[in-house]
């Protein structure tokens, strides 16, 4: 089929590269973090995801981003702007959602772009 | 990377385009407006984005819909059903979500279809 | 606009496939069931809409699963583990959110990877 996986496991995978384009998920690995914390965690994994396929934050095409408590919308959105690569903004959707662990304040859904090599 | 951003901003862009696939969300910009109306504002909004990219409403593949009051889906529903053109419809998601204005009560993700020139 | 629509109706099409991709939406089609049976029920579905489209659930790229009632995680976790092909996972956001009809525990947006031939 032309998918490449990393780390398959047995509920999901890392990321999924089809045609050009990488699909993942990222939560934070630290949940004892505010929402600034939380964020910055999770954007420095995506940023080691990113860097596992060779690519970097200018590679980024959509994200949507679910939050969990919209009073703490304002930390998220900071974090988000600082690691940001100026002028290469993915689009953005960024809607209140419960998460799957109560201590979880962000979880983002990423797609980018991956050079025809891979 | 062969990424088409426009509009870049410090948060997001407008619209992404990457291998034949372009990719926006949109809100509102008048959230004065009831349901019906914050959901035609939101779809003339979309129709100017895709005119911008040289595209109709038959391009459309995916649209994920947050609507923020389930009482009121009727009134998107209607309102998205005599937008959309006859036989062209995407693929959708809808569900209820909290957005991150309160007077703010739906927000769409797009998924739409480029033809190899751009 | 290459894009092949299975069942367009004036709401939605039942699956849009652009550029070797397929999107499409599930929902269960039995709502008097309990989140492991619903959960069952649509991943049924989706098995039928991938061999509608000559594929298997090797194809899946990237599941985003909204569940009503995150109480019932576990047995939605435990269906969808149960479905899936050993080492074939897709990536996998899963948030909590109201849906439609508040008999619907689950709801699966899903994309997959379609061979060049399509």
């Amino acid at each position: 089929m032309n998918i490449t996986r990393i780390n398959p496991g047995k509920r999901m995978s890392d990321v999924c590269i089809h045609n050009r384009t990488a699909y993942w998920v990222e939560i934070p690995d630290d949940l004892s973090l505010d929402m600034a914390g939380q964020t910055q965690n999770l954007l420095a994994l995506a940023e080691q995801t990113l860097k596992q396929l060779g690519l970097d934050k200018t590679a980024l095409i959509s994200t949507t981003i679910y939050v969990s408590d919209l009073s703490k919308l304002d930390d998220m959105n900071q974090a988000w702007e600082d690691w940001l690569e100026p002028g290469q903004a993915p689009v953005r959707a960024c809607v209140k959602a419960e998460l799957v662990d109560p201590e979880m304040l962000v979880e983002m859904a990423f797609i980018a772009a991956v050079p025809m090599a891979l």
